[in-house]
């Protein structure tokens, strides 16, 4: 696999798959690896969208923890959906993934409405007019709410998603509020919310959200995960979540 | 001070605060506990509504917390607000701390508008048609929403706040989508959320949320507040609240 200027190939530590990621441009953290840990109860055989899939990480992660039977991953940027499709031939996922280089928000122009049985994303955080625009574009486009908003990533899940299809979501928990609204304005019911921690006396700083298109209003809320222990070492889920061995 | 049958004086073991409480009817729990002490930076000579008040537990300890000029408990229940005015006298906080009798969906027509700085309020947890429905009145009142519900709640506390009024609740995790839908309805717009746990490795029972009326969007939300430790003892920040040495 030839590498394209500052890119380099990690090992994702799980049935020997493998992600190629450019320095100079957004690389995955926790928040991809938690993302495709919640939603690993995905159904065999599932039809599954990443919605802003960037290097491909979520899905090739899900396509190594789950018995999906398809994972469309929807990516605006040319280069980076380019370096995703390498990813793809890198680990041989050619029959299970595959990436459409198209802006997510006309994504059901593409994909048939009421065709998808999961939809998971990992969306910009921020409003496009907040916090510290970055200079670099890619990085821009993978923070900032410049390309597509929430109200977009709704809009399009529910229109893609079948009747009691999932929507997983990795997001900030300040934006809480508005995240509810906006699901449940496109009638996706948010149906489990876990949020993480650094460390037992730290704020959290993500949330994981389970939503049911059309379900019922009930929601689970999880325990709180912590990532660290007061020594400063990962907390045994941890461990778990990233195959290491709990002692 | 005479007690009618089946009541009870509990020491609070806050600034030699008391409370009656009838043991055949709703009793105070941590909810109360916890609820005071999220609200406890109530400012000096702020006026006061508890909405649904019982017992006055939550405003007997804010009482005792807070430099609060004012609390109005609102109680329906005739005999429940008798005795929440006995405790007024036992612990001669008559200046302080009023009880009107009445249902709190009509406060709004005794209570002027746009008059109240802050609203605390521990309503029923459970939708009046759900789960097991209380044989006794009293307990089927304070737990299920057979006289009022969240959205009956939010439009008084509305009408009643100032502009930029504070509005504290606890609340259970299930219901949190709906609690945030019924308050940002209403102009209340959720700014701080803490959740409950009973241990590590439990889900949250009980949620704290402060809204503020009119306010911008962005929800802080704090550690997840962990009650017992793995032993069963304590965790500290609970010895705290609950006034106890922190060994």
């Amino acid at each position: 696999m030839e590498l394209n200027e500052n890119e380099r190939i990690d090992d994702l530590g799980l049935a020997n798959l493998k992600i190629i990621q450019n320095e100079k441009k957004f690389c995955f953290g926790i928040d991809a690896v938690l993302l495709s840990d919640f939603a690993k109860g995905i159904k065999k055989g599932a039809k599954v969208v990443d919605l802003g899939t960037g290097s491909g990480i979520i899905a090739t992660l899900l396509c190594g923890k789950t018995d999906l039977g398809e994972i469309i991953g929807v990516e605006i940027q040319k280069d980076v959906s380019d370096m995703a499709r390498r990813s793809i031939i890198l680990n041989n996922l050619q029959d299970r993934f595959k990436i459409i280089n198209e802006d997510l928000k006309k994504i059901d122009t593409i994909i048939p409405k009421q065709s998808i049985d999961v939809i998971v994303t990992n969306p910009p955080y921020k409003k496009g007019n907040t916090g510290i625009i970055n200079d670099d574009k890619n990085k821009l486009i993978s923070r900032h709410e410049v390309e597509c908003n929430l109200d977009d990533i709704a809009r399009v899940a529910n229109s893609i998603l079948k009747d009691k299809g999932e929507f997983y979501m990795v997001h900030r928990p300040e934006r809480l509020p508005e995240i509810i609204t906006v699901l449940k304005k496109h009638k996706l019911e948010p149906k489990i919310l876990r949020l993480i921690q650094g460390r037992q006396n730290l704020k959290p700083n993500l949330l994981l959200i389970k939503a049911v298109k059309n379900a019922n209003e009930f929601l689970e809320v999880q325990n709180t995960l912590v990532v660290y222990n007061e020594d400063g070492s990962y907390t045994d889920e941890i461990l778990k979540i990233y195959g290491k061995e709990v002692k």
